[in-house]
């Protein structure tokens, strides 16, 4: 691979077979509109999707038996009108690339342009001969706008050409659910509530039924042609389209240009004409710009953001354009105005239903607290304006305070198996985790005064009202379940004890330095004093016999799992498995216990997170994407450094590489986020959990250098890794800014890199389950 | 109440309004036939409902978040077609008591006679008076025979009748589920296959569609009428009608009696036409014999099984009589023939969708057991009859031996909510129990060979797998659901260790008398002494701070059920809090250690029992009907003997005062086997836990008197019980016989009755859930 392959992603003709997997890596967003990488012509297409971030229709749940309180409806994503279609007929054969020749065929996403660009040379099955090339862009600066260039030329002889830019309702998809029910709501989820088609401009407005929810989609076109071509414009409820046709002689070329522009709200918002007004005149504004102000307005505020994401890795080229790709899905996903949060998905597919799980504010906010805090901002505003429903459902299950969602998207809970959702109440601890890391690193008065301060306190209330007290003195959290879904309702989970701590903590610490706000929640003295309480007697479950912290009460006496009996072919065990079995016995999905030293590190010492990783290590299987990148950021810490690098592969090759032949329904963003946790935290050594950064940094042997930044209250931190030193910087900084939260309040400042005091044998991995061997390469 | 009416249950135009309630408990069956209580016309109905035993069909489950060996079908039952229907016109108007004037109206539940009689004065719209007489019965001595007398007369003026005597399938029956999918399958579910319409005779032959089963019902006539009327047949493949209709004077009379046969195979057994001819025989034959000696055969069979099960209760007529009824409805639910099991519901509705659970075994057999112990045997045939499809079970969950659904009509699980289904492994343990106390009532040698033997091998395998040592040496088993469905996935639960631990016993004990046999079974020694050794490691759970049992491991330390702020209304409390709350609170639906103190008494200590009744008390709601009659046998033992009545009341009503609001789904059998198990252990204070029969009586205040009895290895046991004698005879047995498990080998001997030690206050119950007092009455 040549250096400059570090910034794009390539795919070509031999990737055809696996189309919904490259239509997720490609796909483009900027945290409000999605498209998926689909072909301009949408066929053949894995699946298809354009979506809007939050818009959503809901659809019934039904339980072979019913119990108090399961969900009766859940939200789901649906695609938005797809504005991305051109199709192209050429001597009244439509290009398809499973018909005639494709002599050449390439698609390259562009990670410093942020385009995604494609040509094609195709000999349709009557031998005419064209070339295609288009590039396609989801504009960042931009918030409602998405952008096609689309051209085709002959190249042996004069053809017929006809191109139609269609903006597409209700595509089909493929069937998602064997829910007759939910099928029926997710076929044409869409009703039309306004149509324009006028010439070269067009747009559609619909309504969910459900959900009751309103988008709009406006497409403005022009066109770059020879005078023999035609244009026509037409349209129905569910479709404009734009042709464009006419004899091409080879040296001649056709280009169209479609600006789109995507709004959403519900349908008591901004009225039909009113919103067909506003996004109309969003794409004309587009169009009169052109697209080449969109390029160079695209690649500025990619240049911006990658100033700040951009992480050097020397040494593995394949892996710095896997965590150059990892980057820029993050930079992709979320968006610094409003208050939209960022699903597991993303923008890119429509897995879990398109649902915002912990995921969000357990991986992918601790990295966009540092790079974008706005974004994170903006995702956290998006919690504490979903507050309303998380009390009303605390209130429903009978807890106090607030109970956030374990799956959703417009704020209800959408969890249809209760052990692994409902009783997953740690999400609310994470909530409040990602709220104190956004304050410690922005200092955020503003926000911790209109959302923070709540969000802390209503959580803080849910574990208080929730836990109790044991004849000890001991305070507990019986009943629920962690991170791992090989476990559930568990008793005194560690992680979910942990984090409740810091959440009481954290609270406590806002509304004593927030009095007058925090007595205006209901919150007094006496309550403050409650939740201190609480933290200091929180109980940590421990196994002195073994010297390992337990996952949870019990856990280190439950049965072992029988790996010598659990084929290649078992794996994942849930799919082969029964919870009954998987519950009871110490096999590890998610790495619970291990999370949990990496966000609160500060309650374990160097030893016991060598023997607890060590001991949870041999029990965790590969199973979930969301355990590499804590693995890698343990075994780094603890000086298993080649098998911290080959977790981080792991999690950066998520997607990439398809480990869990899932890609196809979306990238794992926190998968993809935590490839920079692994780096950062693991690499790095960075750690932020008492409010102050602090670094502790080892290279692998396979990296000759590492450099990453980091924004820490308004200035860039930018550290460089060799394997002989640690250098940090301010290089933003006037020189008189100093950073008194790293390195004793010296800034910049260059260290010696310590040498890594030998680990021992690296902790086995159950049999077969290590992840792949990367750091030997 | 006069005494005699303790044998009958009456209901007048004043129950019109709680018809489903009336239907249940009205309800005729044999064990394989069962007719709920509708009225003859068919209208106004609560729920329609004509069954034959195991007859279903099945439908899909669906889930909003699947999970492996989830079932994705579940049996259900479908009534057969219902050939108790009789319709009536008067000068055109159709008999329906929503209509007109009801003078008088009464049916009666004859529980010596065995049939239900009914007779109702009414005057129609027009003003025409008649009196409608019937009598139902369904045959005990004739398996498929069913049969119904219907007189008709006027009373003031010549009218035209017309009778309608149907047979009717696919009846329309209220939607049982919110499922689309499932009213679909549940509409018609009956297929056609022939049927015959022949003057006074005709034949339905069905199939259903997805679970291949085959009903075929006939229907014979006889019509006692003056010459003017007129009778026809018809038919079509849902309905075979005869009609008989003609002008009747005061002081004329019409009598149809309609003879009904049914019988059910699975579409690859008996042929359409065989079938057809079979059933068509045998409701010639009955009609042939005539109705009035179907209800002698009926009275005679009565006679019998009232000799053996019939409780006398002096003191109490309102309990004397819903003792009767309760003990009525055992003796219809079981047949001696064949391998049939008994649903929770039996054959009066279609509660829990006709599900087989593990009441059977632990609530109704051991009453069977020692009253109609062939019952017993053909039920325990039954679960040996599907033993292959719980192996298939167990290898699906990899587990070792033999699983047992914890839901199921056809011996597949049909559980929809797997941690309160599949993981309830204890029905296994449940079974071997009631293996283990057949065989130590009978002796049956041949049931052990032939399905004991194996029943408790493969269920001891299940547990000696999945079960795990810990390193005190200590078998444990873990993630189990108890009795007690306000918990789950539970460590250790006492119930569920101490029957495994007999279930291992027993088969341990079993396959070392039957060596060859056992060895046939691939049982060798080293499996037993496996067997034995987990057995007598058995870890048992047990807060010796507090001086009581522990539910399960860790129960006595979970956070305490806030009763003062639980109002009345928020019972059952499964209606109105999740179970995130439930489970991890000590609150207790099913009396689940209560429960274990009954089945294994000998585990226990007397303290203990006192200690433990007083503890679980406290803690256990009135939510389940299943919870009564343990508690009043231990109450009883202890000395509580006031609460231990009320109780008993509670169980024994469940159903006469539709206690749950549940009865018109179907009667509560367990709860109508609790009340003898009430009498019989609780103020008989029998035990038969190591396979010999003991007595430790002592008489309520409320109680002159009590007498019982019991078949014990082929003789019948009577036991009479007044406060100052216990009287044990053999009344049966020649003068030589000696049962010497009782008492010294003294048989009959009387004994004196002990004085009940005081046994403090009465344990507190949750703050309003005290059963109704009725020991003070």
């Amino acid at each position: 691979m040549v250096g400059d392959e570090t910034w794009r992603i390539r795919r070509t003709v031999a990737d055809l077979d696996r189309l919904g997997e490259t239509e997720s890596i490609f796909a483009l967003g900027n945290g409000w509109v999605g498209w998926r990488g689909v072909l301009d012509e949408g066929a053949p297409c894995g699946m298809p999707g354009s979506y809007v971030n939050g818009f959503h229709e809901r659809r019934e749940l039904s339980y072979p038996e019913e119990g108090y309180a399961f969900p009766q409806a859940s939200d789901t994503v649906v695609s938005a009108p797809n504005a991305a279609l051109i199709r192209l007929w050429v001597d009244d054969e439509p290009l398809d690339l499973r018909t005639g020749t494709v002599r050449d065929h390439e698609r390259v996403l562009d990670l410093r342009a942020g385009v995604l660009r494609r040509e094609t040379e195709w000999i349709s099955p009557a031998g005419r001969r064209v070339l295609v090339r288009s590039t396609r862009l989801v504009s960042l600066p931009r918030r409602p706008v998405a952008a096609v260039r689309y051209e085709v030329e002959p190249l042996d002889a004069p053809v017929e050409l006809r191109v139609c830019s269609d903006l597409l309702a209700n595509e089909t998809v493929p069937e998602s659910s064997d829910d007759p029910r939910a099928a029926s709501v997710l076929t044409d989820p869409l009703t039309g509530e306004a149509y324009r088609a006028d010439g070269l401009d067009g747009v559609l407005v619909h309504r969910t039924e459900r959900s009751g929810q309103r988008v709009a989609v406006a497409v403005s076109h022009l066109v770059e042609a020879p005078d023999t071509v035609a244009v026509t414009g037409d349209g129905t409820p569910d479709r404009v389209r734009v042709t464009v046709a006419g004899r091409l002689h080879p040296g001649q070329r056709l280009r169209l240009t479609k600006f789109a522009a995507y709004e959403c709200t519900t349908v008591d918002g901004t009225p039909v004409d009113e919103l067909a007004d506003l996004v109309m005149a969003e794409a004309d504004a587009a169009r009169a710009d052109g697209f080449d102000a969109l390029l160079v307005d695209q690649r500025a505020a990619l240049d911006a953001a990658w100033q700040v994401a951009d992480v050097q890795l020397d040494g593995d080229p394949e892996l710095q354009q896997a965590v150059r790709f990892a980057m820029f899905h993050l930079i992709q996903a979320g968006r610094p105005d409003g208050d939209r949060t960022i699903s597991a998905k993303g923008l890119t597919g429509n897995g879990y239903d398109g649902h915002v799980l912990w995921d969000t504010e357990t991986y992918v906010l601790p990295v966009l607290t540092y790079l974008a805090p706005a974004v994170a901002r903006s995702a956290l505003s998006w919690r504490h304006a979903h507050l309303p429903q998380a009390r009303e459902r605390a209130a429903e299950l009978r807890l106090t305070g607030a109970t956030f969602p374990w799956r959703t998207i417009g704020g209800r809970e959408c969890s249809g198996y209760w052990p692994a959702g409902t009783a997953a109440l740690h999400v609310n601890a994470d909530i409040a985790d990602a709220v104190l890391r956004y304050l410690a690193a922005t200092d955020d008065q503003r926000f911790l005064a209109e959302a923070g301060l709540e969000l802390l306190v209503e959580t803080a209330r849910l574990w208080h009202g929730f836990g109790h007290w044991s004849d000890s003195g001991a305070f507990h959290l019986h009943g629920v379940t962690g991170p791992d879904e090989y476990a559930a309702l568990v008793d005194d989970n560690l992680f979910t004890n942990l984090m409740a701590r810091r959440n009481l903590r954290g609270a406590a610490d806002a509304a004593e330095r927030l009095s007058e706000l925090a007595g205006r929640l209901g919150v007094d003295s006496a309550e403050v004093v409650g939740w201190r309480a609480a933290a200091d007697a929180m109980f940590i479950p421990y196994d002195s016999g073994r010297g390992v912290h337990q996952q949870a009460a019990g856990f280190t006496e439950q049965p072992e799992w029988d790996f010598a009996a659990t084929d290649e072919d078992d794996y994942p065990l849930l799919l082969h498995y029964p919870y009954l079995e998987l519950y009871r016995k110490q096999v590890v999905k998610q790495a619970d216990l291990v999370l949990a030293m990496q966000l609160d590190p500060g309650e374990f010492t160097a030893d016991e997170k060598a023997r607890n990783l060590a001991y949870y290590e041999a029990r965790t299987v590969r199973d979930s994407s969301l355990s590499a990148a804590p693995q890698a950021v343990l075994a780094a810490e603890v000086g298993h450094l080649d098998l911290a690098y080959d977790l981080f592969a792991e999690s950066v090759f998520q997607d990439l590489e398809d480990l869990g032949d899932k890609t196809a329904d979306g990238l794992h963003l926190a998968s993809l986020a935590g490839a920079w946790l692994a780096l950062v935290q693991g690499f790095g050594g960075m750690r932020d959990d008492r409010g102050v950064l602090s670094f502790d940094p080892r290279l692998p042997g396979r990296l000759d250098r590492l450099a990453f930044n980091l924004r820490w209250r308004g200035d860039r931190l930018r550290v460089t890794l060799s394997p002989t030193e640690a250098r940090y910087e301010l290089p933003d900084a006037s020189a008189d800014v100093e950073v008194e939260l790293w390195h004793h309040g010296e800034a910049p400042v260059t260290r010696p890199m310590p040498q890594v005091p030998d680990p021992g044998p690296e902790p086995p991995s159950p049999p077969g389950r290590r992840p792949t061997r990367r750091s030997a390469d």
